[in-house]
């Protein structure tokens, strides 16, 4: 028999491995926390378990957004964030879920040099994430991972996407703090709006602030926000400049996101957000536990089956859906 | 009673209206393939017994799927290949399901105008699609648009998705030929091989190439390619130039894609891809169906039940996702 300890909840057994794992996060040991992060990435079976013992705590840090089209500078800002929210006397998580970040390997070269700032220091954990490929995406792997970084004592975690698509956009959106990220002079007020991005933002940041047509995108963001009807006693997203490079704009930028997270408490959003957000989390990982199931096995067979009936045309995809479904059960 | 015509294949009945849309849609006319699209979108009742009806036939046409990071000029170049495949004598239809999309109505001036060139041809269909906020997403609401404008004649489908994020590079992957576009100079060689949007690919475009360092861009590429191990008698991905502004290398792209189609058909491979794709399809509609029933009546009030116990920490998240699930059976 496999010795291991049971955490009570029906999630099974942990390993020892996966149980020094745990207390190694718990301690802060970084090459723990990245074992644990992998361990997720991947979806093991000893993932319930392990997320399971993590979750008795419950979640306490801070998670903040960061998205906007390619190019606006997120990494620089985040970089900069972690900077200033590290000298404040905070530990920093961040997770970035951006293919495209330089945190996943493909950095421009100021990135990664600002970014080893921030490499021997143990207040700060960096991680990219896998955004393809997994079972339930990102939506369900994005909760779990903070629930690492939370239970290994960081108190805020940035999670950075990219603000193209809809996964993506979803996961910088169930933040608790979302900033949206622009340029000047890329037309990217008018294409934000219509992306849909401009309204999960809790904050709007004007990035490059020092460049040509920073003014001109200030105004253009202000009037599409004065456009927009919100509740009385609603939050007002504030549009900001920062230029990350110099770090103008940052400390500010810091305060407005502890603005918005005092609103969240006494406003009683924050308590709605965390709900929100827990039942995003549960559908995205009871369908990617549905989507397992139809991949597995005998479902997989069948699913193959109607495919092919699809393919050459003796079913259409509703009937063959819904057989699927049906077998499922 | 409601009079209808039955479809017979347990889809429900359509009623008379939706019925002569659909013969509408079959003789081409522009008003009804924009009604039924738009049906389609939004999921209602009688979309399961309309695209029973349209399946009947099978899908005829080819799909071409394009994508890119923003800016690469996606628009320009599908602009470019509508007008190439009519000189073809071909019936063209064009889904943008980029959010940033001209198509969706944020057109940059110089792209509006090249599409308005086929605004009163009816031999071109060019429509935007939402790409949030479905049940099944993207995945399953491209392969129901592909079959209306395969019913209405169109024989090549331009799906046009932006090369970023997870659900976008899956849309464009679903079609017969697969095109990724790159600009130089964005150091895009290296990032899109990273965010994975290479190896999709079935034919690399370098577009813009008559702009400084196309040539290191090409050869980049073409060194990436090298280091791909592909089975023998497998598609080697040529790398192409266009300028689609000025129409340069646009008929070699269209040959190219004839050479692809040619290579499916006589590899196999083709069918094979049918397969995977009816596979694909099939599965995102089971999991729209499955997300529907979690967010019905008494399931999404199970959900907020075991959302709050999760919030407040008195579960854990896989006990909460198993638990809806569980409950669904």
């Amino acid at each position: 028999m496999k010795e291991g300890v049971s955490d009570h909840t029906g999630n099974g057994v942990m390993s020892r491995d996966a149980s020094s794992l745990v207390d190694g996060a718990r301690a802060g040991r970084v090459r723990d926390i990245g074992r644990l992060l992998s361990l997720i990435e991947d979806g093991g079976p000893e993932v319930p378990a392990i997320i399971a013992t993590l979750s008795a705590e419950g979640v306490r840090a801070r998670t903040i957004g960061i998205t906007g089209s390619p190019g606006v500078g997120k990494s620089t800002v985040t970089a900069a964030l972690v900077g200033e929210l590290r000298r404040r006397g905070e530990r920093v998580g961040v997770l970035a879920v951006d293919p495209s970040s330089p945190f996943s390997g493909g950095a421009l070269l100021g990135d990664r040099i600002r970014m080893q700032e921030h490499a021997t220091d143990d207040g700060v954990f960096i991680r990219s994430m896998a955004s393809r490929g997994q079972l339930g995406g990102m939506a369900a792997t994005t909760p779990q991972a903070v629930r690492v970084l939370d239970a290994a004592g960081f108190s805020t975690v940035l999670i950075e996407t990219v603000g193209v698509g809809q996964s993506e956009v979803d996961v910088a959106a169930a933040a608790d703090t979302s900033l949206v990220l622009l340029a000047p002079g890329m037309g990217d007020g008018i294409q934000a709006a219509k992306a849909g991005i401009l309204e999960i933002a809790d904050i709007l940041v004007v990035n490059k602030a020092d460049r040509e047509g920073a003014d001109a995108t200030v105004r253009e963001l202000r009037g599409i926000l004065a456009l927009t009807e919100r509740p009385a006693g609603g939050w007002e997203p504030p549009v900001l400049r920062t230029a990350a490079v110099s770090g103008d704009g940052i400390a500010v930028l810091c305060d407005s996101i502890d603005e918005h997270g005092r609103w969240l408490a006494h406003s009683g959003e924050g308590d709605d957000r965390r709900l929100r957000r827990a039942r995003e989390e549960v559908e995205a990982l009871a369908l990617g536990m549905l989507r397992r199931r139809l991949r597995d096995g005998a479902s997989s067979e069948r699913l193959d089956r109607v495919a092919r009936a699809l393919r050459d045309g003796r079913t259409d995809p509703y009937t063959a859906a819904a057989t699927v479904v049906a077998e499922l059960e």
